[in-house]
C-alpha cells in the first residue's frame, strides 16, 4: 500500500468537493479515503508514506480526445489552414507510419501526459499494436477509438480491432469508432450503426469540428452530421463526439437525449480557425462534456492545464459574460467528464474501489498562492510545474520532474531520429 | 564573468534569428556574443561556466502590463463582469492596503515573474516605495508606470513621482501615465499632456480595454479616447496604451503616426469578457506591439507563454485564418515590442553592450521535442517548465526551481497572513 498524507483531496465526488484526509492505494486501487485511527495505520504495511505537505490530491485528467503518434508533427506545418494543413502535410507525412514508428512516438506523447497530470487519454489513431505497447510498458492507460474510413468494408476491421483489443490488458480499452462524417460512405456509417446495436456500446468520431464539414454534410445527406449519425443508430448506446463546434439547437437534443459526450478541443480549435464551441448552451441543455488536447499537430501541446484555462476564459468572451463557464464546470469536464465519456467508470473521482489514476499538485509554487480558493487556482492558474505526481493504475509514474518507467533521452532521440527520416524520405 | 557554451541563441536580432554561440555575461551586461577563439577562452577568468547542453538562451520575457501586488486578490473575486469586480471586490480590499503590504505582495508577484522567463515588468500600482524595496531586495527589473486619476491637481503627485524614481535604482524607472480616461478630469489629461511636454517624455495608461469605456468617452468628449489624447499631446512623445481592444481605423492611425505601442493582454481580456484586440489590423498598420499579463486578480496567472500562445492563436480564430499572426510576430512582441513600450532599450536582445537581462529555456521536456522548429515550439507549446534560468541585470536569481535570492516559503507566508488580515479587518 501506498499512503498519501497531510495534504489536502478534491474527490470530484458531487462537485469538486475539497476534503482534508489521507488516501491509501493497494496494487491498482484506492484502499481509503479519509482520516485513519491510529490502530488502522497500526495494521498497515505501507511499501512508502508520501508527506503531501499540503498540496492537493485528485484524480488524474483524462484527455479525451487526442492522436497521441502525432508528436513527429508538433511544429512541423503550423499556420495553415484545416484542409491544406491536412492534405499537404499531416496526410503525406502519415503515409510513411510504421508500427515501430508510431510506438517510439507514442511514448514522447505519454511522457508529456505524465508532466501535465493527465492519466489517460482517449486515442484516435491507426496501426495500433506500437500504440499498445508504449501505453503498457509505460504503465499508461488508454481508451482507443476506431478511425476507420472510407467504404463499408472497413467496419469489419473495426469489429475486429474492436474484438482484438478490448480485455487484452487492464490498461487498455477499445471504443467503436470512425474518423468523421466527410471520410466516410452511407454505407459504412450503417454497418456502424448496426455494430452499435450488436455490440450494445457507445460510437465515437470526429463531428461538426468546422463549418465546411457541417453544410458539406448537409448538402450530402440532408442532415448535420449529429442527425446523420442518429438517423442510423449510432448514437443508441451513447459515445462521444470530438469537437462539437458548429451545433444547431436540434443537435444539442440529440446529445442530451442519447447520452453522447461532447469532447471540447479549445486550443485546436483556435489554432486551426474552426471556431469556438458553444459550451455554455451544451451546458444549459445538460450535455455531458470532456476535455482534449487533440494531436501535437494542430495544438501543439498536450496540456491539460491550458485546455481548462482556454475551456472557461473563451466561454466569458464569446456570451460576454465573466460568470460564463465555472471552474467547477470546467474541472469535472476534465476529470468525471473525461472518464464518463472514455467509458472509464472506475476512473473518475476518488473513493475506495475507484482505480488509483491520481495526481498531485504543488501548491508550493508561486502562481498557486496566496490560497483563496484552491479551484479557481487550479483552473485559472496552475499550470505543468505544480503537477508533483502522476500515478496510473496505482504505480507513481511522474515525480518532481522525473519519470519512474521512461528514458526520456533515449525517447526524444528515437523522436528526432525518425522526423528526420521521415523528411528526407 | 559567467559563460554560457554549447547551446543555441535566439538572439532576436532582426527578427528571431537563432545562432550557434556563446554568450558572456560581465557585470549586469552582455560582453560577448559568438564562437570564442582558443586565445580568448584561455585569457577570460569566468566565475561560473553553464554548460547548456542544447538548451536556447534568449532574451528575457518583459511584462509590459501588470499590477504585480494585486497578487493577494487571485482567485478571490473570479467570474464577474469587470464594473462589478472593480467596485464590489477590487477597490474595498484596495483600500486597505499599505506599503509594507505592498512589498510583501509584490514579492510573491516578482517569483511567480521569474518562474515564467520574465525579466522585467511595466507595472501599474500606487504606494510604490514598498514595490520599489521589493524589485531591489529581489534583483528585479521594473518600469513603474504613473497611475494618476481624478482631478488636475493629481498631476504634481505624478511629476514628483516621476522626478523621484527616475535615476533612483539602475533596476527600476518611472514613465508618466495615468489610470484612464475614465477616471480622469479633461484638466488632469491637459496637464499631463504639458508634463509629456515638458520632460519629452512618453506616456502610459489603459486605453480602449472595453465598448462600454469607448462609447462614454465619445459621449463625454465627441472622440474616442485615443483621440482625446492624441488632441490633448499626451502621445506627442510616444508612449504605451493598455489593452486597445476596441479601436477604430483612425486610432490605429494615431498609435502609429505617435510612436505609441499597443500593449496586448489577451488572458486579461478574456477572462473579463472585454473582448479580442485587433491584433492583425495593428500589425498591418505597422503599430508596435508589446504583450502583457495584466494583474494577478484579472488572469490569475503571471505566465508570460499563455499570453503568447492566445495572442496567436485567437487572431487565427476571430481572422478565420491559420496563419495569422505568426509566431516570429508574437516572440518580437514578448520580447524586443515589451522592451521598446517600456523605454528599456538596452534590453531587448542579445547582443554585446545590452543588459544581461536573458533567460534559458529547456528543451530537455518533452513538449519541446521533436525539435522541427525552435520558434514554434517556444509560441506554440513551451510553458514554465521549460524556464530552466532567469538572469536580470547579469544575476542569475531563479534557475532549475530555485530562486537564488528569496526565501519562497517567508514570502508565501506573508502573502497569506495579509489576505487573511484583510479579509477581517
Amino acid at each position: 500500500m501506498i499512503r498519501f498524507y497531510g495534504g489536502k483531496v478534491l474527490t470530484m465526488q458531487g462537485g469538486c468537493e475539497l476534503r482534508s484526509a489521507e488516501v491509501w492505494t493497494d496494487a491498482d486501487k484506492i484502499a481509503f479515503v479519509g482520516e485513519p485511527d491510529a490502530q488502522q495505520l497500526e495494521n498497515t504495511a505501507f511499501e512508502r508514506e508520501i508527506d503531501l505537505h499540503g498540496d492537493v490530491l485528485m484524480p488524474g485528467f483524462k484527455n479525451a480526445h487526442t492522436h497521441s503518434p502525432m508528436t513527429f508533427l508538433r511544429s512541423y506545418a503550423d499556420d495553415m489552414p484545416l484542409q491544406d494543413w491536412l492534405t499537404k502535410q499531416i496526410f503525406p507525412m502519415e503515409a510513411k507510419l510504421t508500427s515501430e514508428r508510431i510506438y517510439h512516438l507514442t511514448k514522447l506523447a505519454v511522457l508529456e501526459y505524465l508532466t501535465s497530470g493527465c492519466t489517460a487519454a482517449f486515442d484516435m489513431y491507426f496501426m495500433r499494436d506500437g500504440f499498445v505497447q508504449a501505453c503498457e510498458e509505460m504503465g499508461f492507460r488508454s481508451v482507443m477509438c476506431g478511425a476507420v474510413m472510407g467504404a463499408q468494408e472497413s467496419a469489419r476491421e473495426l469489429e475486429e480491432d474492436f474484438e482484438k483489443y478490448n480485455g487484452k490488458s487492464p490498461l487498455i480499452s477499445f471504443m467503436l469508432g470512425f474518423h468523421a462524417e466527410y471520410t466516410c460512405s452511407k454505407e459504412l456509417l450503417t454497418a456502424i450503426g448496426g455494430l452499435a446495436k450488436k455490440y450494445g456500446a457507445p460510437v465515437a468520431m470526429h463531428s461538426s469540428e468546422t463549418r465546411r464539414e457541417v453544410d458539406e454534410c448537409i448538402a450530402r445527406h440532408g442532415m448535420t452530421p449529429t442527425q446523420l449519425f442518429d438517423s442510423l443508430g449510432i448514437y443508441d448506446h451513447g459515445g462521444a463526439a470530438f469537437h462539437c463546434v458548429h451545433l444547431t439547437d436540434d443537435d444539442m437534443q440529440i446529445l442530451k437525449k442519447r447520452n453522447v459526450s461532447a469532447v471540447h478541443c479549445p486550443a485546436s480549435n483556435l489554432k486551426l480557425a474552426s471556431g469556438i464551441a458553444p459550451i455554455v448552451q451544451m451546458q444549459q441543455a445538460g450535455i455531458d462534456l470532456a476535455l482534449g488536447t487533440d494531436g501535437p499537430a494542430s495544438n501543439n501541446a498536450l496540456d491539460m492545464f491550458r485546455e481548462m484555462y482556454l475551456m472557461t476564459v473563451l466561454q466569458k468572451s464569446v456570451n460576454a459574460d465573466a460568470s460564463a463557464c465555472s471552474p467547477q464546470s470546467v474541472l469535472t469536464a476534465a476529470t468525471v467528464g473525461g472518464a464518463r465519456a472514455m467509458g472509464l467508470a472506475d476512473c473518475d473521482v476518488i473513493a475506495p474501489g475507484k482505480q488509483a489514476d491520481l495526481i498531485v499538485l504543488d501548491m508550493d509554487k508561486p502562481n498557486m498562492q496566496p490560497v483563496n480558493n484552491i479551484v479557481s487556482n487550479i483552473v485559472y492558474s496552475a499550470d505543468k510545474t505544480n503537477v508533483r505526481l502522476t500515478m496510473c493504475a496505482g504505480r507513481v509514474l511522474y515525480e518532481r520532474g522525473e519519470f519512474a518507467f521512461a528514458d526520456k533521452e533515449e525517447i526524444y532521440a528515437n523522436a528526432n531520429r525518425i522526423i528526420n527520416e521521415m523528411k528526407t524520405e
